[in-house]
Formats: structure tokens, C-alpha cells, sequence
């Protein structure tokens, strides 16, 4: 019987290349797809709600593949878990109408974006946040982070090298808040997203948390469409992908 | 100048063999002494609180170590955190009395045992905690914590294979809490442990949690002197020193 499986997945990225299959380095999906591959003896591919990059993680990733089997939902997300390395982890598998697809169908997705602000970095937990020295000024990254909600054009943050011809994404949240110890987070949500968007903004936020920019000048920034006119991309590590709704 | 140097260090365990220095394998310990030596051009020996077993983490694991130097103690810590890996970081190096010892000095130790208690393992912080999938009461796994405060022979919760002439140790607290989360804690806090007697602790509290022994049967191990009567030790991964007090 033809099957339509919905996943949703948590990973560590640190040690993959990202969620593409590539020619070179592992990736998250090409570890799905072969442990799916030893317990249905079929080809399959994992469809996924889009690409993270080399070092991205992810809470709740989700992917669909079709299959003919008799093989149930949980016995897909048994077998899995028991083929998986332990940094990959199907947190839920279900049924889902054959027309679903995981890239498509995407409502909304949210990232979430980690600092350590602290003189020193940490040992514990390096892997999931990027250490910023300084002290950060977290209501003017919040004030900045506020100018991103809406309908607009993101072509200034949009990664160079990848670029789309459509530019304008729906950010309907963007929040900064700092955590009681010393993390500070940056939550954004929309339905998609440009090539390291989310990367060029944290490190956009965290130029005004240190002052270099005023909070408005992201409308600028914005408004001139001028990748170069952004902060540095945030390194990777700090990125997660938090949930993914349909 | 001699100088006696106390450091308060930051490790994530997962890649090395231990705190102590060997023969075969990456130690905390050796590390440190490498990077010391780079500074100073002296041969140094660097005294540990205490040994922590291969894969254990600390958040403040103490060491000290003389050295006819100007090196100022800010220089130090600087220096060896520009040094060391990314998973070894110097929170702290100050000048100590002459007579400081960071060993015989201790006054007490804190270690924290983390569980996920889940019917699902995570991906992301996977490495920093034991994973029990059955549910557990973490009430029945307070009331075992709570015998084991005061004076009291740990024999029966002692590593085989290391055995101590003395094998009275005085615990001043041991607490199970419930994160907010899906995580359980337990801390213990004795001016000195025997080998593997926390993880053989944990394990055992993990035992009640589960209901294959009751609380008080922890009275009847402790009595018994015997370590077949405790539970298997606990995964190192999830054990971090967290403070030692002087």
C-alpha cells in the first residue's frame, strides 16, 4: 500500500555537511534515506521542508518520503532510531495524506539563534552557540530585530552566491530575549527564507548589540537591498531549526 | 618569583580519557601542562582536585601548580585559553598562598548527574546526559538521595578493582530535583568520593526511580558493604564536578 510518512527530526549538525545529500561529507538526509533504504529494500528519497547548512541544527526538522509497505508509522520511527547515529533522532513519524509535501507545504518555520554573551566562552555547549565577548545590549538588538516583522525585502540579507529571483519573504516574528544565565536568543519566524537570511541577520542584530549600528539603521539596511551593507554571517553553530508547521 | 597558581577549569570531557594524565589517550591534565609548559618553558606539574574518569565533564574541576615566573595569573588564564582546545576553558587563574594544595585542601566537592528521562533520546546535548526512557519517580529517587546523607562507610558504592582503606566518606547533601524540562538532576555534595561512587550512586537512585527497589533498600546496600548489591554504574557522559570549595 502506497504510504505517504511524515518525519519530524531533531540533529546535531555538527558533524555533517548539512541536510543535502552532497558528492562529499554526510549529510542528514543521506543518513535517513540509507537507514529507510535497509529497512524497505527500496530507493527512496526524503523530501525535506528545505535545506540547512553544514553545522545548522535542528529541533524539529520534518521530511516525507512515499513508500510502498506494510511497514507502520511507529515501526518506521523504531527502526530508524535503532539505524540512526546517535546525533540524528526521529522524534515522531506519521501517516500523511499522499498529497503532502514537506517543501511545498510549508506554513511557517522558525529558527532559533543562540549567543553565549560572556568574557569567556563555554566548554559545555560550545557546539550549539556562537560566544560573543562583548556585552550586548539586548534592547537595542530587540528594537532592530522589531524592524524585520513583516512583508519585505530581504534581498540585503540574502547569502551572496545563491541568489533567488523572488526576494520579498513574510517574517511574522522576530524576538530577542536574554535567557537567566548568560544566553541571549534570537527567534524569527516566516514562511521562508533566503540563503543564510537568518545567519546575516543574527549578525546584523548583534552589530547593534554592540553598538556599531543604531537599532533603525536595519530599515536602511533593508531598504538598500546591499548584501554588503549587513554585518558578517553569524557562524552556523548557533542556528537551529526549531519547528517547522503545516 | 615563585608563584603557587590556582585555576578553575571548564571541560567537556567527551573527548578525553580523563582528568589524569596516561600513557595512551588525550587527558585533561596532560593538555593543560602542555600548554603551561609553552608559556612558561618550565617543566610543570599541575595538581588536580581530584581525578575525573574518561568521558566526565566539569564545569569547576580546581588545579594549582608552582612556577618561578612574572608571568601575571590574568596572563595565564589568557594565555591558556588562546592554547588550549575549544573543550578545556580557564574560568578562572588566581595566586594562591604558597601552601595551597589543590587536592589535600579541598573542603568539598559538588558533582550533578543529569537524566533525560524520555521515551525518546535527544540529538542536540545527547553527549552531557543519560538517557532512561522509562518513566521515572523522581520522588521514590529523592527519598533514596536522602539516606544517603551524613557520615557513612560507601563501600557498597565503591568501584571495584580500586579499593580504599577507608571507605567512610561524609556526604553533606544529596538531592533529586525535576527540571522544568524532561531532565533529572542529582547532586552530591563530600568533602571526598570513592572511585565510581556517584555513577554507582546514580545508577542505584535510577534503580528506585524505576521501582526495582524500594527507597529504603538503599539502607539495607549501604549496610551491606557489598557492591553487588547496587545497581550497574551510571554512564559517564552524564556526570559533571561542579564546584569545589576550599
Amino acid at each position: 500500500m502506497l504510504k505517504n510518512l511524515k518525519l519530524i527530526i531533531e540533529y546535531d549538525g555538527t558533524n555533517y555537511c548539512g541536510w543535502q545529500r552532497q558528492p562529499n561529507g554526510r549529510s542528514i538526509q543521506q543518513e535517513i534515506e540509507t537507514a529507510l533504504q535497509a529497512m524497505t529494500r527500496q530507493p527512496l528519497t526524503l523530501i525535506g521542508s528545505g535545506r540547512t547548512d553544514a553545522g545548522v541544527h535542528a529541533l524539529g526538522q520534518v521530511a516525507n518520503f512515499t513508500c510502498d509497505t506494510t511497514i507502520e508509522p511507529q515501526e518506521f520511527q523504531k527502526g530508524l532510531n535503532s539505524l540512526l547515529p546517535a546525533d540524528i533522532v526521529v522524534r515522531e513519524c506519521t501517516e500523511a495524506a499522499l498529497s503532502f509535501h514537506a517543501r511545498y507545504d510549508v506554513q511557517s518555520k522558525t529558527y532559533r539563534y543562540r549567543i553565549r554573551n560572556n568574557p569567556l566562552p563555554a566548554a559545555i555547549g560550545r557546539q550549539y552557540e556562537w560566544w560573543i565577548r562583548y556585552p550586548l545590549d539586548v534592547d537595542a538588538m530587540s528594537a532592530a530585530a522589531g524592524h524585520l516583522v513583516g512583508e519585505k525585502d530581504f534581498k540585503a540579507f540574502e547569502g551572496s552566491g545563491s541568489p533567488r529571483s523572488h526576494t520579498v519573504r513574510h517574517v511574522s516574528r522576530a524576538e530577542v530575549h536574554q535567557a537567566p544565565d548568560d544566553r541571549i536568543y534570537f527567534e524569527v519566524e516566516a514562511r521562508g527564507f533566503l540563503r543564510y537570511m537568518v545567519r546575516n541577520i543574527a549578525g546584523t542584530l548583534v552589530a547593534a548589540g554592540m553598538g556599531k549600528i543604531a537599532p533603525d539603521h536595519i530599515i536602511s539596511i533593508l531598504n538598500s537591498h546591499n548584501r554588503r551593507l549587513a554585518a558578517a554571517t553569524a557562524p552556523a553553530q548557533g542556528l537551529c531549526l526549531v519547528q517547522v508547521t503545516y
